[in-house]
């Protein structure tokens, strides 16, 4: 699909996912709520808590670093544990240092006296976060996310992540978000093949994409067309149907 | 966690994982798989269908190829529609030549004769296999999967890759599978964080991992520690249970 899009890559920290342990969601919904306002993903990487292969993951994909897309959300490793290396490895990747941020002690420490909640070294762990970033808003707990360069750094716990994801929606660049249609045929993937890339030819602006299954012992595929003018995605689905005798 | 296990990345290939219309489930399932038998998983990339952006990241994770681990599984692509790269991927990233292959054709023939499917041009270009690679059976549907270097190269279709990953296991260099046990407490990341730190300095060959969750308005932690030796594991487990007098 051709697009003027900002692009963007997940980068999602935590043996937990590649042991098989967690099921990886956050990306997924992410993707969903960039999608929605134009932003383009282009990659996912999950890595393990490593700071090397986080820092080496970071410099790889937020272009203000060298990198390949314009902007980079990272999920996990910010709690206040030993293995939650994600705030050091931020800091290393960019370069800077890394301590108790008064911000965000003062956040934290609000919200814990609020709730009787002792403030401990353990928790204020929380609190570091690399010179130089910008706070990100926790409305589900006390501890806050970050943001420094292109990176958006926020925390793996579902609930979290997404209060932090509605955090940082109205300061991001947008785009145009696309449009798509989808339509099933009860035909295997290679009967609609000649239709769908004779379309994809025509219509080089979308994004042409068929998507195999079965069911109740026979072969369907979805055909689903995507771009940012709706008119033209609708054009290109009559051209389908037509081609396709739909 | 200490291994000599072998070690392994995935790399899931499509748009629709990245648009959000899909949400991936055969690395999860792959990495349940890995676990098991004693293979590493430690990195996971997600890539749209652009051919550029497969070849590098074969390039970077498949060791034979000078990349970062010593197996690489990959999921999607291989099917007969124009946004099908992978296969066409592979054979760039290895250098070599992509044709039809003999003993896919037979087989796919074979099959589709059987079912008194027609077998056409765009079902034979499943069949286009870089030179050089072997076959990975598919007990599901016709098209097989093959594999090349260190790169394993399966269908993103979520009953195929199943059926392609049991087919491959057998060939595996394989390891010693871990042992983790879990504890889940109601208190906080933070209140359990020393107990966990302290066990972890003591038991450096073990993997402690910490997992906040939230139940009816309680904060509690998921406390998981994993190994290659069950009773260092055990071990561990009842050192944390006095540290932390549970």
């Amino acid at each position: 699909m051709q697009s003027d899009n900002p692009t963007a890559a997940i980068l999602v920290i935590g043996d937990e996912i590649l042991s098989g342990r967690t099921r990886e969601g956050n990306a997924h919904h992410l993707s969903q709520v960039l999608n929605s306002i134009g932003i383009d993903l282009r990659e996912v990487r999950i890595v393990s808590d490593d700071q090397d292969q986080i820092v080496e993951a970071i410099r790889a994909l937020d272009k203000s670093l060298g990198g390949r897309w314009d902007m980079l959300f990272t999920s996990g490793g910010i709690g206040p544990t030993h293995d939650d290396v994600t705030a050091d490895a931020v800091a290393a990747a960019f370069g800077v240092g890394i301590e108790i941020n008064e911000e965000a002690r003062a956040v934290m420490t609000a919200r814990w006296q609020a709730r009787g909640v002792e403030v401990t070294g353990n928790r204020l762990r929380m609190a570091r976060i690399p010179l130089g970033a910008r706070l990100i808003a926790n409305a589900h707990s006390a501890a806050p996310g970050f943001h420094i360069g292109n990176t958006y750094v926020m925390a793996g716990v579902p609930e979290v992540f997404r209060v932090m994801v509605e955090a940082i929606i109205p300061g991001l660049p947008t785009g145009r978000a696309s449009v798509s249609e989808a339509v099933e045929v009860m035909r295997p993937e290679s009967d609609v093949a000649d239709g769908l890339r004779e379309v994809a030819e025509r219509y080089p602006d979308l994004s042409l994409g068929s998507y195999p299954f079965q069911r109740e012992q026979r072969y369907g595929t979805s055909l689903v067309i995507r771009g940012l003018d709706g008119a033209r995605v609708a054009a290109a689905m009559a051209d389908l149907h037509a081609r396709l005798a739909l």
